[in-house]
């Protein structure tokens, strides 16, 4: 038997598009001989819909998709992700896999629902306890839904045990919507070929692509045969439409030993395939972002410029009275080394008229923040305005590690409509920079080795106030990813002062990230719908 | 048997004073010599305290206050919410009701869990069918947790009636966390009577006070006796300690037939409670906001004098060339018959700089939006610099009518650290403003009568590019609060081009409500928490 993989990106909700490229890989399928073609989790109507599923044309415009793509499956039958409604007048759905074949559409629902970081299946979706076993000419498959299995979800497991002792499947199915983080292609191979060991079953995991905002969905699709080898895997970060003969698999024939790509190579590719998408989807070609010389600015251009091309990003130079020369020659030879346009526009003159106008406000009040904010706001106005007169996107340019502490103004340098680079910490930004190097030197040395800067007021660093990166980093790693509190934080020999400063700030700030822009996800704690953390609580986690 | 009924605000994760307030009335209800003391669902630790529960040090902090708690409950016992562990060594938790008395602690569990709008109850909690019944000096109560009941949840009346059936339970006693929204006082009373009529049993609903952020809890507690007719309600918007005798319950004594305010005069008073808490929890005390001397300013700032007084809130007007005389002397006006200070600053000059700074990059490029978006922008820039300068908290003035529509700019007329008016509509708006004008006039009737601008152009008004918001907030209501698509909006007899319009309206400006302020809720559906769309999508829904 012959399956075709159809490992495609879906936009939520473009129903159209969607269910037109679905039907070209059945008909692709159908013209290699194909008995099957299997495509992911709720690929019709694109996941997470979220509140999309409480009005009714959302289900309605699944089940119109669904009919066009049955009567595709003629001769090749499909199995396919759709949210199908529990009951037809209730706006509650189950998460299935449609399959279709010869005007036969059958559903398999979703057994254990996701309720974890970034998923709400509860909110919409029913699990069920019916069988999952599909018998399709002459052979049995085991039809699963998610990534329970890849989290060792104590319940899929058992379910797919209980399955197996009970229909005797001769495949699994996994059909899934697995979003990125760094070390998850990784996990998932590991855990799944445990399975397909334990099981001495043959086992496709198949995996959307593409990126929904800030979710970004990998591709990376696993085969393994029964010996629990891995037989095949699908490009990262691309569409991939692959047929695969079932019979390979049960000979014990390892098609593939290809080595995950360093974690640092992941986070880059998904990074340049969220932009990519996001402006895609959007509508939008041209990207403006802010261009100070620093590490941050560079390799969001750069990840910019691997996603659009250098004519469709401009940088926006927006030196201060404090900023330092080096800024200026910096940011023009990353754009020389890219190819990028950029403008140049002095705020001092607007800093000036600022401070002249709410001198009768302020009286003598002495300097402070607000004086470096207002810096940070002036170039977030500039920034808006010629995005608006060009109709590019501003990209913001913020890293984890700033975000977290909330080094950063609201309204000012948090602006933008996509933040590229808030779930990479600082030191992460170095390598992400080292690897963008790799072979030529594309982000100007000199912005990779001087100290970090905001340069909003004389030679301020950002030691100044913040731990060394190398310190701060470790901590929020432990505080956002690894979950633990300031006591277990400083039994792994971190400084108690350093601690309580840091984890004080990222709860304090708590409130300046409700208004952020939205981050693109790559590692298994993203700010963002993956950490929601009440604000103005006296509780430091 | 004499019951106190403790309806508290609780700070989340503010464990020390919970705890402290928790305990006093306790003491206050021992001195009363009451048996029994009932506080709301998740009193301890507070709700919703989201990803809180994913810190190991939250549970513990809640399983220390308990062990406090019961040691004060020597004499009088009391029922308390506090998220209960599943396990020792898990993060998941049951919803639970701990009862206290003479050393022991017995917990009960929630039964059907909450997730829908506001709620994600399955992302950290279990549910349970263990009976739920309490003996307590030879009473039998049945102890619900939750606002299932209200909400018409088939499983949780299910449960009731089937413990009833097998235990016979004399009383209910419901503790909830039931956050307001303009109907939901007369939706509680009423399904609540349905179920006291329907089992016989006098029923007590608590429910706890106060804002979290953007939930406001409205207290309102019920007491029903067991001819299911209302015997007592509690306060709404505020704390309150009463004691009530179980026997005067079971004698069919109606003492109360209040009835429920006015929508108007609760989403009035809502607002005030959620202005106040959201400072005092934070530790602010200054107000500051934009006063255009328009209607949604005026409002926004008679409701933040009536929570924070008068001298504590400033108004800072920003004509520019296109503002009318009347701004200024609407304004003017408002802040004399509030009593509060004022400041002017012209943002001509400062719009001017702008252009001049900007016409190098927009060389001949004609005037258009942008242009109308650097005004918003400044005046954002003026209102958080005097706002940074003096320690105040921005309010944003923006109404859910043109968040709604996206007629407001981003980092602009949409800053601000809580969105008062987010969640009413315009019309809504204008009847807060005769609400408040009951008694003299405060919002000078002109401010009341003119037509909407945002006079960010010369002669502009709301009605050039948006419908008449009558038209508009009846739309808007279809398509939000009652989830209806544009065929169905367009059934109820609106035009077929302007529900089209609006909905593409709604649509695209999602982007922007993602890094809005939190907003107040007092409707079924905010934007915020309780909606939650998908960004750059092509489905209209």
């Amino acid at each position: 038997m012959k399956i075709t993989l159809a490992q495609l990106d879906f936009q939520n909700g473009f129903f159209e598009r969607n269910t037109e490229k679905i039907i070209l890989a059945i008909r692709e399928a159908e013209a290699l001989e194909a008995d099957l073609v299997v495509f992911p989790e709720l690929a019709i109507g694109g996941t997470p819909a979220n509140d999309f599923l409480e009005y009714d044309s959302f289900g309605e415009q699944c089940s119109q998709s669904l009919k066009q793509i049955a009567d595709a499956c003629e001769k090749t039958a499909c199995i396919i992700g759709i949210p199908s409604p529990v009951e037809a007048d209730n706006k509650r759905f189950f998460n299935s896999a449609a399959f279709c074949h010869a005007g036969e559409v059958r559903f398999f629902h979703k057994h254990q629902l996701k309720n974890t970081d970034l998923f709400d299946e509860s909110r919409h979706f029913d699990c069920s306890d019916e069988s999952s076993v599909l018998h399709f000419k002459g052979i049995k498959f085991f039809v699963l839904i998610g990534e329970g299995l890849v989290d060792h979800i104590a319940l899929d497991e058992e379910f797919l045990l209980r399955e197996i002792e009970k229909h005797q499947p001769q495949f699994i199915l996994n059909i899934a919507a697995s979003p990125f983080h760094a070390s998850r292609a990784a996990e998932r191979q590991e855990s799944l070929q445990k399975i397909a060991l334990k099981t001495g079953l043959p086992f496709i995991f198949l995996n959307q692509t593409g990126a929904q905002t800030d979710i970004l969905f990998d591709g990376g699709s696993l085969v393994f045969d029964d010996k629990g080898q891995l037989a095949h895997r699908l490009p990262f970060f691309a569409e991939a439409i692959e047929t695969i003969d079932l019979s390979i698999l049960r000979q014990g024939f390892v098609m593939t030993n290809d080595a995950l790509p360093d974690e640092i190579v992941l986070i880059h590719d998904a990074l340049v395939m969220g932009i990519r998408d996001y402006f895609v989807k959007q509508g939008f070609s041209r990207a403006l972002l802010g261009l100070s010389g620093g590490l941050d600015s560079a390799v969001t251009m750069a990840l910019a410029v691997s996603a659009l091309g250098a004519q469709n990003v401009t940088g926006l130079l927006m030196p201060s009275a404090y900023s330092t020369p080096h800024s200026i020659t910096d940011a023009l030879d990353l754009a020389r080394n890219l190819g990028t346009p950029t403008e140049t526009i002095e705020i001092a003159p607007l800093f000036d008229a600022f401070i002249n106008e709410l001198q009768p406000v302020f009286r003598n009040k002495p300097a402070d923040v607000t004086e470096e904010n207002i810096q940070a706001r002036i170039r977030g106005v500039l920034l808006m305005a010629v995005s608006n007169k060009f109709g590019s996107i501003l990209l913001n340019t913020s890293n984890k590690s700033e975000i977290a502490v909330g080094y950063g103004t609201l309204y000012g340098d948090m602006n933008g409509g996509l933040a590229v680079l808030g779930d990479v910490y600082k030191t992460q930004v170095y390598a992400l920079a080292h690897y963008i190097n790799r072979e030529k030197e594309i982000i100007p040395l000199h912005t990779i080795t001087k100290p970090p800067s905001a340069e909003l007021r004389p030679d301020q660093k950002d030691s100044d106030s913040l731990p060394d990166y190398n310190i701060l980093d470790q901590i929020l790693f432990h505080h956002i990813e690894l979950q633990k509190g300031a006591a277990e934080i400083i039994r792994e020999g971190f400084d108690a002062t350093t601690v309580a400063k840091v984890l004080r700030l990222v709860s304090l700030n708590e409130y300046k990230r409700k208004q952020a822009a939205p981050v693109l996800r790559v590692s298994s704690k993203a700010f963002g719908a993956g950490r929601r953390m009440p604000i103005g609580s006296k509780f430091i986690p």
